[in-house]
């Protein structure tokens, strides 16, 4: 291979991203808007969390919360580009309930939106370039997804962060309309300023990811911005970023790997799901199949509940007898239970108080879980997933439900309402009358003037 | 494995870290202190070049210089220690003159010095706290070196960078007295924290990534004492650190795979080598060959000169007809000539201009170089190095001299008057009495009551 060929996924990529325009894409606005306010949510929901704490502290402490024009979500206050990305990003993924991309096997949003907002505000972007970097940032990340492989994350990568800083900093280079060398020059500098370790999992680290993701994407276009190098193929070069990050499957046979990876990120948007309940995602199938479940039964007693999931489904769904607010997130029978005993479940039935829940704990004695082993390892495959309910009512009523494709997920969009419906709840803490008046701005947020001050001051 | 097996090694190294002390190990204290001076010596040097001057505004653009305790060494203004250990970091690696270490197969103390002044003055720790943080933390870079394997570097990660933000965060989290539970939580936040392509070598992203590993070790330490939390055993768990960026060599069949680690670690001074000339590591045996060539000739004229060096000992000095000061530092020819011509050469020499001076190019008209294949492949490995000069002069007389260890390296380490001399030629561009100050307080370094304010205010 000549240097042309071995750079020319990310030179295509580069090109690509410099020339896509939020207007362009029509198709694709109902998901990205979506996905917008749903970070907003989540992240101002974050910001209130105790597992957030320490890491607002340790701006404090570590004086990098100093003046700026870009705002943290949280309260409205501003600060530095890099930092309010740091901050945003951490706050956007803390509670887990952002939004999810079945290709990138990741989040996108938790690291494109805050590092794309805290440029646009410090520079005053326009809107529509805004926009219009989120759908170039989506793609990028999305595309250099598919070179590092689908074992990348299986490795042990956090692809949230490693793909996301390369999305970021490609999403605001394109904002800022860097030409296609500058464009690639900021994706390699954002490949060699991200790291982050599944093994973390679990601990502070994980929603950190996206933040230190968002904020290389910031630092890396800044850099280049100043006049800083990054070798522009460094995705692809020997030494560089597929080499170490990817898993080895990536060009394969491909006859045009840079068409593919192309073709990638144009889809990119299509393959954005949403969270409607704060647990993990692996608890949404059962879910949806409990509330279609309660509604036949229309309020008969509940006797005996068969849950039926893959084999390798409930492989992240360790808690069956949660003990608290976050085990509970991961506990198939109080998943199945709440939503019986209660309707769609909110952020405060996945609580200390809501794990202890007498209704909802008498229900779950009465839930037998059954892994189909003959469908394949669901998993090494969210395709295969999918919860088979059958309930018995003490009236003799018998009520079943199957959801493959839960509500919010990309085979199952969310609508702009159930959306706003999670915007209202998650931005509950705000004062009176500011939440909404912020949705109305997110919802129209291409047709603003400026998104300097968007979210309001707390 | 029990899971205390598998993270015995980082358990190991977290207690012996903690235990360090500088006063304790005299053996390593001239190289450890000339590492010291060494380090400010090309930082200084650092602040003042052209690469380095995108960085600088880079933080100024970014807003990431306010106000803090912890100094930039080039000017003696202060900071927030995050952003000084990424200027400093960065400033100290930029001109490629700062340290190595032949274990970790890169550079430890651009990273090591920056992030743990950067601290020690944030919070006035005492110079003994400081210099048994180096201790500890160039022991945990060399034992995580030993961990990731030989193969970390030669498959693409800048282990100055990888291997140097563990180590920073151990060392930092030493000289603050952690206990074993965090300082083993700081070290797994920085391995997720950090990157570092070679791919981007030859752009400013190479002396950047030891700045971001400095600041990374910074920050690693300053989130877990704001209560932010990493999993403890993240480097040896599974989709841990060893797991992604190892090489798979290690632990291998070792009986006791954390006592290999932690001799490593204790006997990482010992490996520290110093650049006496700012050109390619390369290029310092056949200087110091062509240096003692020069004294046997004692002036008569240079007829003929003939360089031997090992097959594969050339592969980075690209540049036999150098057009610029930057390509002068990986020439051979142009290093042999220029140490023949005027013996010791200094930075002065490998600028644009002293890549034409006359002298130097007609002397490099006579020389031949002769790789010989017969030793084995000495680009795969740093210890089969060596250069051999024959030299004819015009009137007859003959010299030769073979060089395996060059000035400065760890078998052949440079004195204190070396480095004192290395010091006052990088240091020549603070005003006057400043520079011999700061000399005089470095070597003291142990005894000063602060380590605030220690470098000028220029």
């Amino acid at each position: 291979m000549t240097r042309d060929d071995t750079t020319a996924a990310s030179r295509r990529l580069a090109e690509w991203a410099a020339a896509a325009r939020f207007d362009e894409v029509p198709q694709h606005h109902d998901a990205i808007l979506n996905a917008w306010v749903d970070s907003a949510a989540v992240a101002i929901s974050g910001f209130d969390t105790d597992e957030f704490a320490p890491v607002r502290r340790f701006a404090t402490d570590a004086g990098i919360d100093g003046p700026g024009r870009s705002q943290l979500w949280g309260d409205g206050s501003t600060t530095s580009a890099a930092s309010a990305a740091l901050l945003n990003g951490t706050a956007c993924h803390v509670m887990d309930y952002d939004d999810v991309h079945t290709r990138i096997h990741g989040h996108p949003s938790t690291v494109l939106f805050p590092a794309l907002l805290a440029v646009a505000q410090e520079v005053d972007a326009p809107p529509e370039r805004f926009l219009s970097g989120y759908v170039a940032g989506l793609g990028v990340m999305t595309g250099v997804s598919v070179m590092f492989g689908p074992d990348h994350y299986t490795r042990g990568w956090h692809s949230t962060a490693t793909c996301g800083a390369v999305g970021a900093a490609a999403g605001i280079a394109a904002m800022l309309e860097f030409d296609v060398d500058g464009l690639q020059q900021a994706m390699a500098a954002a490949a060699s300023m991200v790291g982050g370790l599944r093994a973390n999992f679990g601990t502070t680290m994980k929603p950190l990811h996206a933040g230190l993701a968002a904020r290389a994407g910031v630092e890396a276009v800044l850099l280049v911005r100043a006049g800083a190098t990054a070798r522009a193929g460094a995705l692809e070069l020997p030494l560089g970023a597929v080499s170490v990050f990817g898993d080895g499957s990536w060009p394969g046979d491909l006859d045009d790997p840079a068409a593919a990876v192309i073709e990638a990120a144009e889809r990119a948007p299509e393959q954005l799901g949403l969270k409607l309940y704060p647990s993990c995602l692996g608890t949404h199938y059962a879910i949806d199949a409990a509330l279609e479940v309660r509604e036949r039964l229309a309020g008969e007693r509940v006797e005996r509940i068969t849950v039926r999931i893959p084999r390798g489904a409930r492989t992240a769904l360790l808690y069956d007898d949660p003990t608290s607010g976050l085990e509970s997130k991961f506990s198939l029978p109080f998943a199945v239970a709440v939503a019986l005993a209660h309707g769609l479940p909110g952020p405060d039935r996945f609580t200390d108080e809501g794990a202890a829940d007498p209704r909802v704990r008498a229900l779950m004695t009465r839930i037998v879980v059954e892994e189909d082993p003959s469908g394949g390892d669901a998993a090494a495959s969210m395709g295969l997933r999918y919860a088979e309910i059958a309930a018995n009512g003490a009236e003799g009523r018998t009520a079943t439900a199957r959801v493959a494709h839960p509500r919010g997920s990309a085979a199952n969009p969310a609508s702009a309402a159930d959306v706003d419906a999670k915007f209202r709840e998650c931005a509950r803490r705000l004062p009176d009358g500011h939440a909404r008046k912020l949705l109305r701005r997110l919802r129209v947020t291409r047709d603003l003037t400026t998104l300097r001050d968007l979210f309001p001051l707390v």
